[in-house]
């Protein structure tokens, strides 16, 4: 399972390098000037722990695909393209200025107008430079997703789920953003329902039950399979983005390779936050309420919500919460009629996904 | 003709929105704050001129596609989309807060925000909210460019020019913010050969060449016909963008629904602006460096610059080089052996494209 595991990544490294060459070789027909767009989507999707496209890959083989099939590579191309899409947009959203450790996209587009000397607004540019770099990188992700073949045609279910994990995800995207200006004002009682949605579509979708899910249509698994994978991968992905969030607070910036407290001066609603909301002293409430959103926030501002978060019950809840996926999750894994060699990847992964400190 | 055409608008219109009406039902699945996303892109798509869709329709039927057929109706609805998704995400480049006499999608965002008297920034979230309100638009264009069917999958021509489209429409735009902040630092003799790579790529093939090739290579046109196609199409797309330009500096708002100078004080560096650098006085040169770019121009700088475009003879260069490339493209139309229909459509449609006034 490992050695195979390893040369399915190492196929996909290849052909997402071969991919970006090709259009690398297409745009530098027309001016080379254009080579930082293709520069900044390598370096950003060389990164990454490639855990949608693993997914995927395993989805296929627990389905009957054959192993290293060609059409899971793609997938898996396909899934890390549109991942790379999805983290460019939100790093300009979040205002963002690293990712995975290095300068962001669209930070790196502001950094290179500063070394030029060029005129005008280094961030304005950064910022545009970045809109039309991640939609360059979603094309990319559709060319590799429809060049899997007759297997990813309109009307299949392989199709089917890529529309909807991309409209899916930027539906959550946009209720996240929404829930950062609107939340202060909508019910405190609601406040958890709306983050679960927002961790449902904005996330656990997206990073674990379509990437399986897609893997595994690709291989013909008919709809009843892929009803009993979404049982084990959409409260893994749930989990997952719960333990994102707790990162997201609470995370070791020299692992994360991002600022501590982002999520807090992002503004982020998490479940954590909700927890707050509905945990937390009138104190607490009132001090997250006059923080959170505000790029000032001071790092013992930060400290202050940890510490609250910690004292209200509030991070025990989501821990309690990431367990209990986490458990739900591994039973129906279980229940799965799958190849060993699948189940302990799966496995793996789903350790991994909920344990990670980064 | 006319009747054909009137015809295929309405089948267009139609499969439009009937297309957003189920995208609107999938993602009122989701939460019904989701609704301004998919309203904010019918409003966009159901204005236009609809130019490239009817290039696209008689491209098929110049190539012997029969008439109203569903691939070229849908094909339609695929250019229309992709055309908005890039409106939208353009708007937020060049921070325009009006389109085709409307709010722009962000600006309708960043008003939502302030009628419902949210929190936090209202630009920052009309932005973030215009992103990704143009990576569903986008997302939506290519599923309805997949429906077509055998006709685009992968590996087909009509593929091969849609994923081409996109590359060079979002790298042609790149190049255009980057000579605005970069020009004025390069030199004023390759300014005029920098404008013609921006209108090419950002705009010219992306308006008719690749448009009306579309829609021949879907209804299996040769490589043969495809090149005398480009003939007629990339001069008229180039005449097409550089009455755009004109109309962006010199055009009247109430006809345009864009503000008077938009384009100079965006800092668009077009073809008239490097013909001003080349051809104008010290004074004028150094004028227009020290106001292009600046939102901040008042209305006595507009016109100051325009001034300074009809004296020194930029503008009417442009003009005579419109008319040029109308010449070329009206010469090579009368060399296509197609049928009397296409011909007389795409006569009327590349009249309409360069003597419009908005």
């Amino acid at each position: 399972m490992a050695e195979e595991q390893s040369a399915f990544i190492t196929a996909l490294n290849t052909t997402l390098d071969d991919f970006l060459d090709r259009q690398q070789h297409l745009v530098s027909d027309i001016s080379p000037d254009v080579a930082p767009l293709l520069d900044s989507i390598r370096t950003l999707v060389s990164g990454g722990k490639r855990m949608r496209a693993l997914l995927a890959y395993w989805g296929f083989r627990a389905a009957g695909g054959a192993g290293l099939s060609h059409q899971a590579v793609q997938a898996g191309v396909a899934l890390e393209l549109f991942q790379g899409a999805a983290l460019i947009h939100d790093d300009i959203i979040d205002r963002s200025a690293t990712r995975r450790g290095r300068p962001s996209v669209h930070q790196s587009f502001t950094d290179l107008h500063g070394r030029s000397g060029w005129q005008l607004d280094p961030e304005r540019f950064g910022q545009a430079a970045g809109i039309l770099t991640g939609d360059l990188c979603l094309s990319f992700s559709e060319e590799a997703f429809a060049s899997i073949g007759p297997a990813t045609a309109s009307g299949t279910k392989a199709r089917e789920i890529f529309n909807r994990m991309r409209a899916e995800v930027m539906a959550g995207q946009y209720l996240d953003i929404l829930e950062e200006v609107a939340g202060p004002l909508r019910t405190v009682a609601g406040a958890a329902g709306r983050a679960r949605t927002v961790l449902r579509f904005k996330s656990a979708k997206y990073s674990t039950e379509h990437p399986l899910a897609l893997g595994a249509a690709i291989a013909g698994a008919p709809d009843g399979l892929l009803e009993r994978f979404s049982r084990f991968s959409l409260p893994l992905g749930e989990a997952f983005q719960l333990r994102d969030d707790v990162l997201g607070v609470f995370g070791d910036p020299a692992t994360t390779g991002k600022p501590a407290g982002d999520d807090l001066r992002e503004g982020k609603r998490t479940l954590l936050v909700a927890f707050l909301r509905e945990l937390g002293t009138e104190d607490q409430v009132r001090n997250l309420e006059a923080l959170l959103g505000h790029a000032s926030m001071s790092d013992d501002d930060v400290q202050l919500i940890r510490g609250d978060l910690q004292v209200s019950g509030a991070l025990g809840a989501v821990e309690a919460e990431i367990s209990s996926l986490s458990t739900a999750s591994a039973t129906a894994l279980d229940e799965l009629d799958i190849a060993e060699a699948p189940r302990l990847a799966l496995h793996t992964l789903a350790e991994a996904a909920v344990r990670r400190k980064a």
